[in-house]
């Protein structure tokens, strides 16, 4: 895990000090305003220019983010020259910067979404987080929406090389939201955690760990937005949930994440993280016969669900226990509440999700399954 | 974790070519003929040899590695260009490897270990590792004996470059190896859990995650050492025992280690795994009182008692069981077994490594301190 992962209180304001080996000139991502509401961008324009580090902006960067802004990112590293891109944002902001720093040489990153493959040179890119969620500061991923397509792109050419998570920043942040970001780096772990590959002790234990700190955690906020601790607890946990080393020695899944792209590319008010807690039980109850041990083990290990003779029982209700605590962060718990209906083309959706193959690999979805997991979810 | 770790089945055969972009010519490291009789010393030399890498081999590392051989090294490498130290061993292979490296532009590598600061220069390190344990595969660490000086040197350029961990290498060892071996990642784990510091659940539970993992498959190795899956679950929990992650956020402790060193400085023969077994339960009985709840942790979330209204008696069934399981082991539980009495200098050892100040951060340990553990151990 190559990012320098820098973690704690104030820790943002030391942005400009640890990127001074790094560049002289940096193209600064963010969103909206609340960076400017919270200090966050003043204390990084601050360290910056303290560190003699020139910058030039981009900002208005969306949830579910679109490739119209990567092309306005790519443009301005044409006019001038840029050492590294600094994303001051959550998931949407990073994944738009790694797209842009995928444009040091090509003005057609979208290729790369589409086709796969390495660009010949990818910018540097640095990240302060401020809202945990995606898991975007220490992953080599990034997911960019353009028209309708909403696609990922993988490559250790844009994993950050320096990522700043300092908890205060948090504390700001609306309840949907946290609930949002849980759901979402909880999925990061279930997408691993549920697997068909055997002998994974180690990895399933610290899958565990993760899942029930952050659970335990995510809880706390709902009360105490402000709780420091908790949020430490949460933001580290959502971290090491999508840094690789849960994913280690094992097939991975990716059938939820799968799924709820198609939600959020055919209306993109849904948040990631709630189409993720409606569609989860869901898949969990579709695809847990295919391993009654796998998930008996997530019912008793994680959920903390006394074990019974009767199996089946024990998993179910595992999954029902895990859709309680989404309801607890105010999650909806089906697709009609996220607007969708018998009239939405559930059927089109699920046949550009699944494609020509399938989706995910704990049990492989076709787009039947994918079409009968969001109908049960109506 | 900067280290490339590479895992699995037939992996060390890879070392060629995963070298292949560092170097044209590597001084290779190894112990006595153990990698010559399993045929690993046969795969490495046709490896580097497919890909072009030259080699010139510094063989008779011993346990508890001695600076002579340190010397040794440095002075190969004045004589002819190297571009990196290969170890092709345990613990002590490697960090014999790793101080070879610091001598890349100086020959006083000693005045590191006893002084502190950073080496100029320091040649990059690769690593095939024959016995799970000391965790320098990942680790930025380095032990060396100089005379009567056990001493420890960290520096992040010493930090392999690639390590490679083949669990089939493991399945010859005795069963003496496999048991300190585990005593010690289980040491390194219990030198980062036990700690003053608050607000550290999610650490802690992954630190409890992997300390249960490695002793539910190190019992299996006792039965059974070609146990591949088990191997592979021991050897990855060793790397992460060490790798720092568990390490984060908290003040560590490192008491145990400093003790156990003076027994191995004292007399060369005695076993790092084997002197922490038997002073490890000695100081958890010493300490536990300084933070009764951190030990009632340990007690009920990884020795899995059955907590108590009695918190003492709770806590103290929980080292009895940890102390049950290295006997299970094939350890001793005294300093007696490891051949010393009444009569060895006990008082000197305790000051030698106490030094001016204490051991540990738990709870601090000064000389008399080290001395009353030495004596309960006897």
């Amino acid at each position: 895990m190559s990012t320098k992962y820098v973690f704690g209180k104030d820790k943002h304001k030391k942005i400009g000090e640890l990127l001074k080996p790094l560049a002289k000139k940096v193209l600064l991502v963010y969103g909206g305003g609340s960076i400017k509401r919270n200090g966050v961008y003043d204390d990084v324009m601050a360290s910056l220019k303290e560190n003699g580090i020139a910058s030039v902006e981009l900002q208005g960067i969306q949830a579910n983010p679109r490739y119209e802004k990567v092309v306005e990112g790519v443009a301005m590293l044409r006019k001038e020259n840029f050492d590294l891109v600094l994303a001051v944002g959550g998931g949407s902001v990073i994944d738009t910067a790694k797209a842009i720093a995928m444009g040091a040489k090509t003005d057609d990153v979208w290729s790369f979404f589409a086709n796969g493959g390495e660009p010949e040179a990818v910018l540097p890119v640095a990240t302060i987080l401020t809202i945990p969620a995606a898991g975007s500061e220490v992953s080599p991923d990034a997911v960019i929406t353009n028209k309708d397509r909403k696609l990922g792109y993988t490559s250790l050419q844009i994993r950050p090389a320096v990522s700043i998570v300092n908890p205060e920043i948090f504390m700001t942040l609306p309840k949907n939201q946290i609930a949002n970001g849980v759901c979402d780096m909880m999925s990061h772990i279930f997408e691993r955690y549920f697997t068909q590959t055997e002998h994974t002790d180690l990895i399933d234990s610290l899958a565990e760990s993760t899942l029930k700190t952050i659970m335990r955690n995510a809880l706390i906020l709902m009360k105490d937005p402000k709780n420091y601790d908790a949020w430490a607890e949460v933001s580290l946990g959502g971290s090491f949930a999508h840094n690789g080393f849960l994913g280690c020695g094992r097939v991975q899944d990716w059938g939820c994440h799968g799924m709820e792209h198609e939600l959020s590319a055919e209306d993109e008010k849904v948040a990631h993280g709630a189409g993720l807690a409606v569609l989860t039980p869901a898949w969990m109850r579709y695809v847990y016969p295919e391993n009654k041990g796998m998930f008996f083990q997530f019912a008793t290990n994680v959920m903390d669900i006394k074990s019974e003779r009767d199996t089946d029982k024990t998993i179910l209700a595992g999954i029902e226990k895990l859709q309680q605590f989404f309801v607890a962060l105010g999650q909806p718990t089906t697709l009609r509440e996220l607007g969708f209906t018998e009239n939405s083309p559930l059927e089109q959706m699920a046949k550009k999700g699944a494609g020509e193959g399938f989706l995910g690999n704990f049990k492989p979805l076709y787009w039947q399954d994918v079409l009968n997991i969001y109908k049960a979810c109506l």
